[in-house]
């Protein structure tokens, strides 16, 4: 992981039109979000194409919400960039610009979004919560789901799965749950935790939260395999969470099962107060305060 | 496509037992369900694992209700196969079979029921119906679903499309929306055709037949498109039917976005008369009748 630059909009200069994308990708091929050296990465592929299509000649610097691990999916990331005005119109403004990004992206990326963000939008810091989303199949496995399901041997105890999600809700230190990182706080609001059984049989899990850190989804995740395998009880993941310590029980689930669903920003009137708020709380940004999956 | 050897209940040697194998597979990287010399193909597939679980020195041949075309997928594919109970017992049954053979095929097949099938149970003969589904995606696709949906670059006039299937219902001679083979009929009752939107946007086509020609769901879908681009009116497509030639207006639809979704058989004590009836309608059975796709 890399860090990335962060473009407040305090700091936009003259002539700069900040644009909002909306993103979808299968993150199979890609070895995660964040740009790194001699990797396919989902924001290396998107920032040349954008170069491409604005026909810059440096890459622009994108701004993500989520910042997907390598093998995570999303179908709804947003990310946004900051374009000379210069260069959009020639483009045809953002409604082409989908159009255009769509016909150079290679087809594990699509587009499905691309606006003038409204006054004192951040992709980043102006989210109000992340939506993930994690499908097991404890069955057997539909061959076009396997890039997006994990499948395990087993029949999980589901039921035993939803209780113990309950006192994982609210705000906790979840750094029993996380990657530590040098300064990052692991404090956040976990809104919402379900366990649920779609119609072809697969378990799928819905977590909400203001925020994810590093690992924290898949952890979750994995504590609670632990629990559907009867290896663990369903108390056993609220009492790593009170230890505040990483457990070696903790199993962090397979990257491929888990998909960014969606980001959630408040109504334009109250994103620049959102912002202010989202830094006061995680100062010492380093890039990691936001990463998850 | 090559012929498959037809084994009838009828011809059942002492001490075989016929197994009934319900399938799914991704036909991404299949050269369809047929065996072909060189290519590799789900009935070959299946034909080896069968082999290597059972540890018979011959691959035994199996009988399907849909032979699928080459990039086409099935969620609910029927087969059977004919295996010497001295084989099959020290396998553990067909319980076991279907664990063992998940165990060895590649993750693009997957078996999830292996039974033994009730008197005069026929995959292909005794089938009373076969469900076909086809996705089209006219806005921006999910690139998790770019495998089994076709992504058209414009928007489809769905009202239209799915008036248009009302006058294919029922049964005709769907020759101008087969690929003719020598010797077999092309009648079929069309029982169900409708399109629908599902919540992500993406247009489904349900179809719903005694059996499908070769090639004919694909060319109804096809026939359906040129409604939904405007290029012909809704009536157009009945008027082709009607015809009983190909014309060269209908493209056949990209294999991709079709899927098997299942096959219907009677119960048990009518197996035989279907069988007999089925035979007795499509005399002339080089291997053709029943494909489709």
């Amino acid at each position: 992981m890399t860090d990335e630059p962060v473009t407040s909009p305090e700091g936009m200069r003259d002539g700069l039109v900040r644009v909002r994308l909306d993103l979808a990708y299968e993150g199979t091929d890609f070895s995660g979000w964040a740009r790194q050296p001699q990797r396919r990465t989902v924001q290396a592929t998107l920032e040349q194409a954008l170069a491409q299509v604005l026909r810059l000649s440096d890459q622009p610097r994108t701004t993500v919400a989520g910042r997907t691990d390598a093998g995570v999916h999303a179908v709804g990331q947003v990310a946004h960039v900051d374009v000379a005005g210069s260069a959009l119109e020639p483009a045809g403004g953002p409604a082409r610009l989908l159009r255009r990004l769509n016909g150079v992206l290679p087809p594990d990326v699509r587009v499905h979004g691309a606006t003038a963000a409204p006054e004192g939008f951040d992709a980043r810091f102006a989210a109000l919560s992340r939506r993930y989303r994690y499908r097991v199949c404890d069955v057997v496995p539909d061959p076009l789901r396997r890039r997006d399901t994990l499948a395990v041997p087993r029949r999980l105890t589901d039921e035993a799965m939803a209780r113990a999600t309950a006192a994982l809700l609210g705000e906790h230190d979840f750094a029993a749950y996380c990657r530590q990182r040098e300064g990052a706080s692991s404090v956040r609001e976990l809104q919402a935790f379900t366990w649920k059984r779609d119609l072809d049989g697969v378990l799928v899990a819905d977590l909400l939260a203001d925020g994810f850190c590093h690992s924290m989804v898949r952890a979750l995740v994995g504590a609670c395999l632990a629990v559907g395998e009867g290896r663990r009880s369903e108390g056993w993941p609220a009492r790593v969470l009170a230890g505040r310590l990483r457990d070696s029980g903790v199993l962090v689930a397979a990257a491929h099962g888990l998909t960014l669903v969606g980001v959630d920003y408040p109504e334009p009137a109250d994103l620049a107060a959102r912002v202010a708020l989202t830094r006061r709380h995680r100062p010492p940004l380093a890039g990691g305060a936001h990463a998850d999956a």
